[in-house]
């Protein structure tokens, strides 16, 4: 295939830079991926590979055919004015970032479950107590029925767990049930662990905020795979001191890193993770993006395409 | 049925007698449920319910005709010269059981590759540290393919995790490879995590110890939710000195309580939980006893039996 006829520019973060140079030029050695944003003659470059670049950088790309978001996520690039309409969007949607999702939700649910930080503290104190409480029932809520979300809703209920789904418009899933639309309160009071990975778009914009906690069963266990801005972190804080949320297992924040001021760090009930729930793998992408490549030149459908309109 | 004209004694430690009592007395009130080991007359006892009974108590019951393992366990009855040969012993064999064991196996899995212990650290020292090792690449074995063994098998195969497993005779299983009898050396250099899930027997007596170590890939990641007297502690901690394993994840000691002078409470790389893998609910249970007590007065065969030549 023809791929090597395209001008390919990457703009990321150092470390994205880094991964993604090695992973082309093992994999399509024939590519050569520039570093942008600052190359010659930007009107002729074709192909964008972007994560997290900064906002504003796109406007010299004149002929840019294909923006290639490096993640899940479009959000950094939805939101960027600079981006001109019209030019296809795509994002990298990879199994494996589906099984790392997932297992990290599984995780958060089974840490609560379990009460791991009890046996911790055991263990510290070298307390041996058998008749510790029994596992915590939990009834799970999976807010947000994309290809991460339902993957997490399969899995959890082929392990034996109790799920429930929400999205906002109606999808069937075996065995699971689902909620849309109007029905958001039917299924927040319906589970006491609710799982948000919805993505980001102007309407879950603090989402995850004292109005939706209201309509919680008393102690819902949170825990966000998301995006930070789905999130009002002072919220969470209250509705953790009013009892509403028992506590919150955050993978995303606000403001990324957090920042050290932040009351969630050392607050006991709340479980930080530095935004690894899932980790798009180079490898995993590269194939999807080549491909893709090669549909464009063919002016077929491209897989994986961003729907503007929704947001992702 | 008729299983009140049978005279019933349970011999168990105290907590379990509570829960024990209390769910007969809800789920078959026309059963007595005497508490033992000191009864009248316990030549006229039919059914002997037993966990952790005092060993040698089992005599005076001269007629039982059934001795019930309140667990999937069965080794405290075995071991006990005071019980009558030929008389039927069963286990309770309880979905919620392999439901409990599987979450358990899975949480420890997901906190050796997940790397926890580095985000509690860093939550600790408010470190935001996103450029963290990439989660680890696990090959699960799971050592013993029984009711719980295979359930944890399956499920881990289901969320995408690469297993294998073994058990002393040959044993099919979808998608997963199994090793079988002298396979035990490939079998145990084929993973980095390796799961005990065996019953306690004379064959399995140490089997945790310096020579299967030996056999291991280095710093592979052990957990045992089996039975302590399956592992010898002293070569554990020597195989996580010496690197062979690199770490461990244990429910279950030699001595229970562990006791407090054990260098196991202290390592660093060492999780310890009070024998709380799978703890057998009541309610599951009832149903099996009461209908292998109606099998009994039919002189049906009785469902989970023991087989005792295989002591399990």
């Amino acid at each position: 295939m023809k791929t090597n006829k395209l001008r390919w520019v990457i703009i990321a973060p150092p470390p994205e830079i880094e991964k993604w140079v090695a992973v082309f030029s093992s994999h399509a050695p024939e590519i050569n991926l520039e570093v942008g944003p600052d190359v010659p003659q930007p009107e002729t470059v074709d192909i964008l590979l972007l994560w997290n670049h900064p906002k504003g950088c796109l406007a010299p790309f004149t002929q840019a055919k294909l923006y290639y978001s490096l993640g899940a996520g479009v959000d950094h690039l939805i939101a960027d004015a600079s981006r001109r309409q019209g030019v296809a969007m795509c994002r990298i949607v990879d199994p494996k970032l589906s099984f790392s999702m997932s297992n990290y939700i599984l995780f958060a649910v089974l840490h609560y479950q379990r009460q791991w930080d009890k046996y911790q503290r055991d263990q510290q104190q070298k307390h041996w107590d058998h008749d510790a409480p029994s596992e915590r029932e939990v009834r799970i809520g999976i807010l947000g029925l994309g290809t991460l979300g339902t993957d997490a809703a399969i899995k959890l209920d082929q392990l034996g767990f109790s799920v429930v789904g929400y999205s906002p418009s109606p999808k069937q899933l075996d065995n699971i049930p689902t909620y849309a639309g109007k029905d958001l309160p039917v299924f927040l009071s319906s589970c006491n662990v609710l799982v948000c990975t919805v993505p980001y778009t102007p309407k879950t914009h603090g989402l995850l905020s004292s109005p939706l906690f209201d309509q919680l069963h008393p102690s819902t266990f949170l825990i966000n795979v998301s995006r930070g801005k789905v999130q009002i972190e002072k919220d969470i804080l209250s509705a953790l001191d009013s009892g509403k949320l028992s506590g919150a297992f955050l993978d995303v924040f606000e403001t990324e890193p957090l920042p050290p001021d932040s009351a969630l760090w050392e607050h006991p009930r709340v479980y930080i993770t530095p935004h690894v729930a899932s980790i798009t793998q180079p490898a995993a992408g590269v194939h999807q993006i080549i491909e893709n490549s090669q549909l464009l030149q063919q002016h077929r459908p491209l897989k994986h395409r961003v729907d503007e309109e929704k947001g992702y």
